[in-house]
């Protein structure tokens, strides 16, 4: 009943899906990324995540954090892990080789990511703040910080949080109250105080590390009101002296810790900055762009979260299913039992394979993206094709976050329903998927949020121009496929994809708000058509490799067979998607605010 | 923020919607259900549930129920409620005047149900329990057993619990082992020794009367396998002496509880009985058929626990939704605050609205329901309307289970969405409506049986006779209807599911196991379509009455947009349930079960 990380399949994506050999070959960081090294780097990282990280996934869940005076216990075993990790170096595998790291391609370090959520999604939340902290201060900060913080932080030594959400302020970061005032006093040039309280930091404080570096976004004296006057500070817990060594403690402390529905393992923080020392890490007032580098990592990580539950939730359903007995089936599978196995029956299997497509159609997606950061990194790599990349990421990132998150809801308790009322127990450890996969519809911008920033921001905010590559993409797929099923079976959904992107941008002249109304049905349905695309081409592959007499022809053929499944039993809920938006807001609207509800 | 009984919309539903009136006029049992008596009854009820048991709602949740050496405690407060309602009449409501009860319909007492499900679903399934071991025990045990038995569950003073399920046979109940041998030594024929272990026993053990009465499965010696061979007890917690009075602790214990995902308040119990005396209650071997009025009852109260969690979120999130102030609307609603409340957000309205047609169309679907259990009980109704009521109620009842569970995973994870991460926080009680809420796709029967017993057992079952009742009625709304937008709307979709009913059908003639494979996908269809009658209905109604001058014209005008956005938003999901299975189970069937996943 255990999880087993799915190596075979990240192979397979990896080198037939997406061809990352002929990738890596064509950039710096990639050399390294040779395919004999990436598999023993996967399957020592299977092995720490299978046997350190899985066996405290239920303790994390049932002791939660703990705060005392302003210091946060982790539960029993985490830190003895993160020391381990840490021990083995493995915080430095994607780290830029100046600060000590392996420069490993991000997107072979992601797919350890995709293990270390899968096995323990709160522990794996520290070291996967730390990375989103490390990648904006090694693109935004000057160079006497990046020397001074990030040495540690790439050792994991010190790990890193992001500290954006105030009370008042939530999706709408233009509100944000906390204040950096010039330190008159200060030794250095671009020290500030900064004062204010910020809500839902994750591993804002914790017992893993002698020192958190946090990334905090802050407002100037002067600063122009909303989103425009906010800039990028970095606040460490304990101050570092010019030399690295550690000074006096900060004037940034944890006020409490989030009682929560799920992720209890991972230190929700109230974070009380009192006159802490900080300093600007962007240009005055452009502190949301730069803050950008850290959410758009973030969002593909939540990506991964969501697929990585989708895993778990299918691996521990499809163990369940094989080995739980209930009724006939017509022929007998057990002749010898009183009954039969529940994956027999097809209602069952329905569940299971939509778990299926979404852990594996997922992964796809998100090592895809991973493919374009790679890309979008790359600076000997030609910059037409870097634009491309950072274009695609800009389309793909709202919809891996969204999407993938929204489905392991589906996955998760899915996962439930195959347990039936044993799902509902907690010493089966499904109603603990479905509560940690919960958490990643919510940060780093709800789902709704991730509609508004494909459809509003990303694709009528260009006028449909970021759209392009991505539409290209698929229809060259479709080209090449035209004689085959899956490329025919992918046709209508670009073509819907297109048309409702044109119809939403009329509508949205007449009035804006008809972006708003759509956003969640476009942005499903936009992940539905982008996941088919994937599936479309691993079936395709399939085909190849079974007809060239490649690889496993099991697991090839079973791969087609999910594409078909996905084709046949999942797409057709665009249908209600493209209906709803096409149906617009003016029901939507209709009532007034005050006459939703009579008692 | 608090949670407030609907009861305008309560009235609107019964009086106007289903002209309960008209109704209760027609049979003996309902003439004491006078409008002001009900709306007085109502009115007491509400004060019950908001004033006693939504405090406790909370309390339940944090400290669950705590076992000890047999014996369960229930979380404060909640028996000091539970004797509050005993003492205030409450359990009589609904039971027969014959053991002393107030004999009011059954569709009136419903409603009181709603209400104690909304403020705390854990409490309200003791009373709910033991009103379906009632209505058993009233329907099926012999007049002595009745006598004996009844009048101190009429009372409250004793409750009772439905013991199906066993650690090996859940959904497939043929498997259960629990024996019942003839007690040669009893005294009183009838008596029984049973022995067996039972799980997941809803109050099976608790704190609150003097005795439990167990509702029980189990097999007579020689008893022919599977479902034929399964005879129905009743096994009291304390023996019961001929003249009433408490006689030796039965050899029946509460082995353990489980912890769970949710409603931790309500204790479920691992029950171990252990030549426990019993009584048979229906004829040998056919207990199953007689379980069935247990069976139906509980479904119909976890329809009603589903709409009452839509309920509850929808409230919760509406007041949220005015209150959180977020970004800027245009118009800007709030000129002087530093933004506009969340609910002027179109994508905010279509989360709130979506929540709006569960709760309130699951009301109307739900009370119907009740209004058809009514007519079945009534002897002095012609036989001919009661037969047909019974066959509306054999379709509408896994259509309420499946359709309102589903959907209040749904409503109550929107609730989620709608707080944003405060939604996942423990303190702002959604996420404990998503918890308790997600047991009701789960027993009774989970999703899948329901759809199966829907599409499988009733309607394929019969040739699609007992279908026919509910589409004659749709029909002939949507012939008088024939020049009305509402009519119009729902005639598309009544057409949908008559023909997806000659498809399926027509596919199950090659291959049975095309039922197991649409049969959720039909369920959710027909859910859809029979809410979207309720909503015509309302609409039209609504229309009518505005146009008569009569009523409240803002209630009734929310009632004709929430419809609107019913059809235009909500309806066309129901294409992609229609075109899934039309593409049939092909693509389900096609994996061989060792071949899902390679690891």
């Amino acid at each position: 009943m255990n999880y087993k990380v799915p190596l075979k399949d990240m192979h397979f994506v990896a080198n037939d899906v997406l061809d990352m050999p002929t990738h890596y070959a064509r950039f710096a960081r990639g050399h390294a990324a040779e395919p004999d090294m990436v598999a023993a780097i996967w399957e020592e990282a299977a092995k720490f995540c299978e046997n350190e990280l899985a066996p405290l996934n239920r303790i994390g869940d049932e002791e939660g954090c703990t705060w005392n005076d302003g210091e946060v216990t982790t539960p029993t075993g985490f830190k003895e892990a993160y020391d381990n990790y840490v021990a083995n170096g493995w915080p430095l595998l994607a780290c830029p080789e100046e600060y000590g790291g392996q420069n490993m391609p991000e997107s072979m370090a992601l797919v350890f990511m995709e293990m270390m959520i899968a096995t323990n999604h709160s522990w794996s939340m520290y070291p996967g703040l730390s990375s989103g902290a490390m990648k904006t201060i090694h693109t935004h900060a000057p160079d006497h910080l990046k020397q001074r913080f990030m040495p540690p932080m790439v050792e994991g030594k010190w790990t890193g949080t992001m500290c954006l959400t105030e009370p008042h302020a939530g999706s709408d970061l233009g509100m944000l109250k906390t204040k950096a005032v010039p330190d008159a006093e200060a030794v250095e040039d671009g020290t500030y105080k900064i004062s204010g309280s910020k809500i839902f930091i994750s591993s804002g404080e914790h017992d893993f590390a002698d020192n958190i570096i946090h990334i905090v976004l802050a407002r100037l004296p002067d600063a122009p009101r909303g989103i425009k006057g906010i800039s990028l500070f970095l606040v460490p817990k304990f101050n570092v002296n010019t030399d690295g060594s550690l000074g006096d403690r900060n004037g940034v402390r944890c006020g409490s810790i989030e009682e929560k529905m799920g992720i209890h393992g991972n230190s929700t923080c109230v974070m009380n900055f009192d006159d802490a020392q900080g300093y600007l890490i962007s240009a005055p007032n452009k502190g949301m762009s730069a803050m950008f580098t850290f959410i758009n990592e973030s969002r593909l990580g939540v990506a991964m979260h969501g697929q990585a539950h989708s895993e778990v939730a299918f691996q521990k359903s499809l163990a369940y299913a094989r080995d739980r007995v209930q009724f006939r089936t017509k022929p007998r599978v057990n002749a010898d039992k009183p009954a039969d196995p529940i994956i027999s029956h097809p209602d069952v299997r329905r569940m299971l394979l939509t778990q299926k497509v979404f852990a594996e159609g997922g992964r796809m997606l998100n090592m895809y993206c991973g493919k374009l950061v790679d890309v979008s990194l790359a600076q000997e790599l030609p910059s037409e094709e870097r634009e491309e990349a950072e274009t695609l990421l800009a389309i793909l990132t709202p919809i891996a976050k969204g999407f993938l998150s929204e489905t392991s809801l589906e996955t998760t308790n899915l996962g439930i329903q195959v347990f039936g009322g044993h799902g509902f127990i907690k010493e089966w450890g499904m109603e603990q998927e479905v509560r940690d996969a919960r958490i990643s519809q919510l940060y780093e911008g709800t789902t709704g949020i991730q509609g508004l920033d494909l459809l509003g921001r990303k694709i009528l905010g260009t006028r449909g121009a970021a759209l392009k590559p991505l539409m290209d993409e698929m229809n060259d797929f479709i080209k090449a496929n035209r004689w085959n099923k899956h490329g025919r079976a992918l046709k209508p959904y670009v073509k819907m994809w297109q048309s409702l992107t044109r119809s939403v941008g009329w509508s949205a002249m007449k009035n804006t708000d008809e972006v708003n109304a759509a956003a969640v049905d476009y942005l499903m349905m936009a992940g539905y058509v982008t996941v088919a695309y994937f599936w479309a081409q691993a079936a395709r592959i399939a085909e190849d490799k079974i007809e060239a007499g490649e690889g496993d022809a099991d697991f090839l053929q079973s791969k087609i067979s999910t594409a078909d499944f996905y084709f046949q039993r999942i797409m057709p809920r665009t249908l209600g998607h493209e209906q709803a938006i096409k149906n617009g807001m003016d029901s939507i609207m209709s009532i007034d605010e005050d006459k939703f509800l009579f008692v």
